[in-house]
């Protein structure tokens, strides 16, 4: 195994002391449960919300947190899912009187721990709602998950939430917000190689010199087909054909294209994916009117990429296009 | 070779295409010969910089290209200096009667093709100065390289310098800042893994599973010593004690840090050596008022960090914070 760390069971506590020490005029971090918040946390009469799952995803979650996208993340160990006492924790710290989103991948584990701290924060008078991530159209049902992953939607879900309740948005406002952008939003991914969890020590998966893996998830679970190496072009035809069939995506429709590097993939490849893409949609009529290229919904060193699409349409460009200043993505400020 | 990419011989082009469909709000691309300009240009009445280099340390040149930073970005094919032709074209192009600033890496090949390009532009009346960047303090002559390479203290200097043009700086005053930010950065990196060029097909060099390669050069030209594989805390101490050494960087100086991953190196770890490089430095008296993390000069897939460190005053500090707007960094706009 050859990364960048000390012990396996030192990365994400580490991780989360350089988070503070590089980003402390925007966030703080918690320890002991672990979890981020922006600094300004709780913002009095503001929706505010919180995202979290397994670490090895960066920068997501943890790197969202900042004004115009998430009030908190809570980050698990390495693919493994946050507590319910992080998650509660979380709510505590941001909740400003005006109730708390919990946006939430669809993986088991995690739906269960946040219902969890949902039900003990309601116990003390938080009012919290919870919206459910289900993007990826590669698989029903997965090694982590009943019915679809959560997967690519959730980055843009985070920023277009966020925007919404910087604005004033209600809680039910915003809630009902995420779960347009789910409704309008499908991913597909793939992977060149597998990944290491630190604690592991050796790949998840295993994949010969010349195959690929086309629908796999976040964590390496299994996806569609184990195939032969194809070229850019195939490959994102692979994965933006399955998307925009499952919308479907159409003639006149206006899209934000998202191409995500799993970890291991540099950004040479992604525009020359994202050209693919282009070339994919251009087409079938369908407009790419925003864009986001790089690694944000990553799988530790996993080399590989994922496609989502989200439907544009007024309200959430305008809300794309808002002001953000976290870690991660940070514009208008 | 497990690449998302077409034929090798594709790469660099639909790596273009890609970045002129995604970004055509703040970039226009030319082909034959291929570079990048910021959509204004040329901008009247402003020093305008160029960069670039061989492609393959994306987003380093092509993605630094708009208000802010640079004016232009001439993109060789992958770990291939730039021709002549290329780098003249581009000064034409941006030159809006104030002068041209060639911030250029010390590499021989770089080197040779922006002098003839200087020349030649100069023959037609354009203002131009050249300034070489060599702040790798690993090795003093290497593969393609008298004296030092130029690696990470080239990122920051595209920053600062762009700002300072964009301020309304002359020509020289321009130039001057950019041979005092490389003056005041070093840099030293280390990989985990090989990368492997399009055109060859194979690794550029050969690492064991326990070998790591300190002191590389983004092409993969070998460094100062193959040592068993260590710890962050061991890896970040083998960087930051000879650019401490060097300069040398001592108590009561405030540096910005700059941990870059070198395209295979997922973000995790790079907070978990930040964490590592801040606790070095915390405890040598020196501390950090800026920084940057992440993937920004790479050398394709290959994993592994650099670190940079760059001694702040009032006036780059003030330029490292005045606003940018490209592909590869935007704040305050």
């Amino acid at each position: 195994m050859k990364k960048l760390i000390n012990g396996p069971e030192d990365v994400v506590r580490e991780e989360l002391q350089g988070i503070e020490e590089a980003h402390g005029d925007r966030v703080r971090v918690s320890y002991d449960p672990n979890y981020i918040v922006r600094k300004d946390a709780p913002v009095q009469n503001k929706a505010a919300i919180i995202s979290g799952g397994g670490s090895g995803h960066e920068p997501m979650h943890g790197g969202f947190v900042g004004m115009g996208m998430l009030d908190a993340a809570c980050p698990g160990e390495v693919f493994t899912s946050p507590t319910p006492d992080q998650i509660l924790a979380a709510t505590q710290a941001v909740s400003g009187g005006k109730g708390v989103l919990h946006i939430v991948k669809n993986y088991t584990g995690d739906i269960l721990n946040f219902e969890m701290a949902a039900d003990l924060a309601r116990g003390e008078g938080i009012e919290v709602e919870a919206v459910v991530i289900d993007d990826d159209v590669a698989v029903k049902d997965s090694l982590y998950t009943a019915g679809r992953r959560g997967v690519g939607a959730t980055v843009l879900a985070e920023k277009i939430c966020g925007a919404a309740a910087e604005g004033g948005a209600s809680l039910r406002q915003v809630a009902d917000l995420c779960r347009k952008v789910n409704a309008n939003g499908r991913s597909m991914g793939m992977a060149l190689t597998s990944c290491t969890v630190p604690a592991a020590g050796k790949p998840t998966f295993e994949l010969g010199e010349d195959e690929m893996e086309i629908g796999i998830g976040i964590h390496g679970e299994p996806g569609r087909e184990r195939r032969q190496l194809a070229t850019a072009d195939e490959i994102v035809e692979m994965l933006a054909q399955p998307i925009v069939d499952d919308l479907p995506y159409g003639p006149g429709d206006k899209v934000l294209a998202f191409v995500n590097g799993m970890g291991g993939t540099p950004l040479i490849e992604l525009y020359v994916a994202y050209h693919a893409l282009y070339k994919y949609l251009h087409g079938r009529g369908i407009t790419i009117e925003r864009n986001l290229i790089g690694p944000y919904i990553t799988s530790l060193e996993m080399a590989g990429c994922s496609i989502t699409l989200l439907k544009l349409d007024d309200e959430t460009r305008r809300l794309w296009d808002a002001p953000v200043n976290t870690p991660g993505l940070r514009w208008g400020v």
